[in-house]
């Protein structure tokens, strides 16, 4: 598990006076490219020359509305795909000050080589570090 | 059925080349907009003083890579939950020059008393517009 | 002068219950854009395989706060500089309803070589088409 | 002088490789928040029950371009206006590895009576922190 520290600010809100439901994208994402970073020692979704990461899914349910200035953790779990070409990081979204999970949801990314566009398998040095951080 | 017409501009594309994935959210929203305005007769989430519709789920699943500038449908087919309380859109993004599905997905809106952050049932008139508009 | 509808949409508010201040850049891009297109036979800033168009400067003031579901008139006013490398576009966003001024600003464009990453003179039949839209 | 360190993420980009120009609205954003949070000890823009900061005025001028990944500092100089209605954050956005002055501009905002929506004299002791910070 990993875990990154987010907060709720103005443009993440919406006339509603809570965050907006896309918003919360955002969030996953700062925690996904918190993950490459200090994980994958990975900068953004450029693996090699030739292999890109590439969103094929995205999931969330709102449990509980955030607001703007509420100081949040994302939780990231990583979970490889059986064919080894996909990784999906399931996530909770709870609040820093009382541990109450606000949000849970998943994105799936496969690995593809993005002259071809075509799936391919996730390089073996990344599959390691992944692995083990998911113990 | 509900059918919205929208295009991928800059702001919804990222390094990559492609638009983000949270982006497509931004066409879902577009699309339930036009639906909440020109079907249900409603602007925004706010049904009454009393009653909003709130995102509680969103989902989507990326079939083929959007780019700056293409034309786009949002096909929207709108789905009561027994309890009357939820309203799901299910949505199909399609390219307009080939009819090709580029993303699926939906939203799901619970009507809530806002001052009491309760799901609350939709009101008559909106459920009578809703049903009529999914023959 | 060019003339854009657009309109205020829910992700472009923020908890205040008015647009936020960055989204009415989201309306200056959508008029250049529209400008873009129907005028100089343009799509997005990629004028060829060499040349495109890079924001160099923003500015907007606001007079009067917009809300969700406000529709509005942008007009663009485009005036080439002297070097005839840069292209500002003078933009004024009006209510529809009213007519009511509430924002004006400009963006500034500079051509490009994007190899070089230099600015260049913008090509010949462009300059014709944008004097020509300026009368 | 307050200073904030913040970082391009992914949904910052364009298709054309550099942070799109309105992304940097949201760097200057980042850092006010900080200033207001660190040094006036405000959460956003809400002063009190009657009073916001609303902005009136937005300027950037791009000199290099940043990209994914690229960590920045923002420096961040406030400035009242006579009148003490008005607050001017100017900004300087820099490279955290070479120094580089990528972009500047400045922020306006007023202070208002929400109510009446009428400018009104920033509170005293916000005026107090706000002069000690800018010398």
């Amino acid at each position: 598990m990993y875990m990154f520290k987010d907060k709720v600010m103005v443009y993440d809100t919406d006339y509603q006076g809570i965050a907006h439901y896309a918003s919360y994208y955002r969030f996953f994402t700062d925690a996904i490219e918190g993950y490459k970073r200090d994980v994958l020692n990975l900068q953004t979704n450029t693996i090699n020359d030739n292999i890109w990461f590439v969103v094929v899914e995205s999931k969330a349910q709102y449990h509980k509305s955030l607001h703007i200035n509420d100081e949040i953790y994302v939780e990231l779990y990583p979970k490889l795909s059986e064919s080894k070409k996909a990784l999906t990081y399931n996530l909770k979204i709870k609040l820093v000050n009382t541990g109450e999970l606000c949000t849970e949801g998943y994105l799936t990314m496969v690995s593809i080589n993005h002259k071809l566009w075509q799936a391919t398998e996730i390089p073996e040095d990344l599959l390691k570090k992944i692995v083990k951080s998911a113990d």
